[in-house]
């Protein structure tokens, strides 16, 4: 059997970096890109990264999803905000029995992406990486690279991996990902809001890194008690996380060095923030189930206002 | 009998447009103030006020309580950061038998006053105006200029205001600052907390002023939730406020010009912050009397966040 080949949806920090190990590891991958396909095109793509430099001087870049070949797997790492381009591209170019992985932040893209791009089998994939796309094809990577894998259900019940989701994780391994198999997609997505909540959130409202924010008295504990909010709407949902949760991400965050969240990087850049993938769905989703996720919401409506805020400014 | 001779101690907006229309009035008036004081012993004072601009060229103004003249009626109206020097101030300045009016924002004064100064009645006083001090002697009245007074008593009961007060509202009448006498002094500070709380709060945290935070679909929301957990913390606290007060205020303060709260100008000058006074004591009391009070609780912590950010960055 032919190896697998890949397409990636958006070659930002996350696409980039594990486009980068897929290319490195001798697979056939194909990069949907933006504003960088020019460069991609021209000058390839570089991950710059303490354990090592990845420079690929030539990667197969597209602008135009319809010109790209037809992929086994197609990797969503586009921004949430521009979900609404999906259909089109899955339709133009999964191969018939492939794989769409959606790594993206917060809840809801699988379900959107399958009720329009239903033909498909879909994965959850959480992306677990420091990375942050720093010029044209260029990805500083930070720390830690694990990526969790689940398979999507219609009613989003646990499912076990399969021998397919289990062959593409192997994939992953020999490209240097290291994956972990879960089989409760849900409970995957509610335990990394836990993090993206507080930390993106709170970046982008005290504007400040990660560092600042578990080193302030006033900023950790903000970042806890929104943490045990998250884990209570979680809880709401159905999905039962660990209480001692909050305190081990604290110490993980304390262990890596300053990092602006994704959210954060868009919020400076003037970009589209990914207010409803991580704060909006959520939050509804925890008022359905009864919990007021009053922190929650806080943070939300912050955000809302200073991205408001920001378009007022560079009007 | 002799009118009654006034002393304002802190020259700020408060001080300074109330102490104005006093000397208007023809009261003695002396007052304390810091920076300003060179300014004001040459060129006087000057409130700047669509109802009409106050200029008086030379006022009695000291820079050391010591040299002061013993006064009736001490109305304090420093910020509640520097009230650790009261105690000295008012044992020179306070001729005996006299009134200290305590023109403060938040919890907390009049007790850790009458607990070093125990020897003065002590009335508590809720300025109700909008009044920033501009320039040196130069305060800019924006609206508003109700005061509410209440006696103070040791164990916070409300206590009908006496002769002593119904007459010293009868002088501020006279100087055309309207005079609202309550029993209830705790009940009248809660009930000024539902506005600044949010309002001071937002507008640091946002970066914003009260008519973005009443025109912003989201901030309105932050505003209101914030006001409904400060009435949530007050009834702990045994004091009971209308729930109709967030949509009043809210209107109230969508009719009013765009104005920043004393807490955002001293945020953006680089001044000590009231956050114990606004947010902590509140907060505080709020807890030992069962509430959470989340939500005043994130404000608190953004701003203790903010400001010491503030400071980092000006080193």
């Amino acid at each position: 059997m032919a190896p697998r080949t890949f397409a990636i949806i958006g070659t930002g920090a996350v696409g980039g970096f594990y486009g980068a190990q897929l290319v490195r590891a001798g697979f056939e991958v194909s990069f949907l890109g933006r504003g960088d396909v020019e460069h991609l095109q021209r000058h390839g793509l570089r991950v710059l990264s303490p354990e090592g430099d990845i420079v690929l001087p030539e990667v197969r870049a597209y602008g135009d999803a319809a010109a790209m070949p037809r992929a086994d797997v197609v990797i969503v790492a586009l921004k949430a905000t521009a979900n609404d381009a999906l259909p089109g591209i899955l339709a133009s170019l999964l191969r018939p029995g492939g794989t769409v992985v959606v790594l993206q932040n917060g809840l809801g893209a699988e379900d959107a992406i399958a009720a329009r791009a239903g033909h498909a089998r879909i994965v959850g994939g959480l992306a677990f990486v420091c990375a942050t796309r720093i010029a044209p094809g260029t990805v500083r990577h930070v720390a830690d690279r694990l990526i969790d894998l689940a398979p999507w259900t219609p009613d989003g019940s646990p499912a076990p991996p399969d021998a397919a989701l289990r062959a593409l994780a192997a994939d992953f391994e020999r490209a240097g990902i290291p994956v972990r198999l879960v089989d409760n997609l849900a409970l995957a997505r509610w335990r990394k809001l836990v993090w993206n909540i507080p930390f993106g959130g709170l970046c982008v409202a005290l504007d400040t890194d990660t560092r600042q924010i578990v080193e302030d008295p006033d900023a950790r504990e903000l970042a806890r008690a929104v943490m045990i909010d998250v884990i209570a709407a979680a809880a709401a949902c159905g999905q039962v996380l660990d209480r001692a949760l909050p305190e081990e991400m604290l110490e993980a965050t304390r262990a890596l060095p300053a990092f602006l969240p994704s959210i954060k990087v868009d919020f400076d850049a003037g970009a589209a923030l990914e207010l409803d993938a991580i704060f909006g769905n959520p939050l509804r989703a925890a008022r359905r189930a009864g919990h007021p996720a009053l922190l929650i919401e806080q943070l939300y409506r912050q955000l809302g206002f200073l991205d408001r805020a920001r378009s007022r400014r560079a009007r």
